[in-house]
């Protein structure tokens, strides 16, 4: 990974993490139900902007990288592997 | 497009066809709404394999030739977009 | 159903057949795969509307009605199935 | 909420932390991206479980409630909110 990629993608684990621990503390205080399902659609969010994040890194590094090697096969058997669990 | 995947792809999407004709009548009869909403989620499942089977066929083409032209940010832009709007 | 939802659904399933048949084109005529891919994300996202539809008219009438006559189980259960459905 | 779902929704937010603290040491050390986007998939997945929990709660207490005390619009809508926004 990219030391540029790898800095966001940990800033953006922070993010993430400082979310869930707002999540944790309106369970642990019971808020309304349809407030706290709110917050989890708002971290599922910024997982799929970090897993966009990481994505593009991988397409502009080992995929092209792969491609050029003659490892096609590997590296996009890999992608469609990804978009499987991502629509699953 | 190969002409495998443009076959197979025609073939998916008569399938959805006739599913939203079975749909279309379900509507018409009156039938309960959970089992049409049912039905709708497998279209919408039937539609994703399809998607999955036009990017089968794009990466292994186009995707290839690009990378091996020196095209990686047209072609890696373009996936990011599918990407993205896959998601959204 | 109710006689307005019904027509609003079967409007919309005419959309979403038109919008089929335009990708189908698209596939005869050898068009470029991305192009062809933003059109399918499109139908997803009219089935999604479509499906919206259908839920909201079944929340105003068979969930309100179930709940009043003690049938709680029943359409909840259903609801969580549908849920598991959408999101699978 | 219910003190057993809100008991099994910090059980279930442990297991996110956790998962996310070995997402984070796999981006420290340098993995692989595809495997590391696997386990943020797996992260997806457990989030949308966690939903799904607070979901079946949440219809079986307060939407329940909300219908027999005539509040229904009220209810319903917030439904259809939570539906558009997990399906955003």
């Amino acid at each position: 990974m990219q030391p540029t990629t790898s800095a966001e993608a940990l800033k953006r684990l922070n993010y993430i993490d400082g979310h869930l621990g707002g999540i944790r503390r309106m369970i642990e205080e019971d808020t309304y139900c349809v407030d706290v399902l709110k917050q989890t659609y708002a971290v599922r969010r910024a997982i799929e902007k970090l897993e966009a994040l990481l994505l593009d890194g991988h397409l502009h590094t080992c995929v092209v990288e792969g491609v050029r090697d003659g490892r096609d096969d590997q590296v996009i058997g890999e992608l469609l592997e990804l978009y499987a669990l991502a629509n699953k």
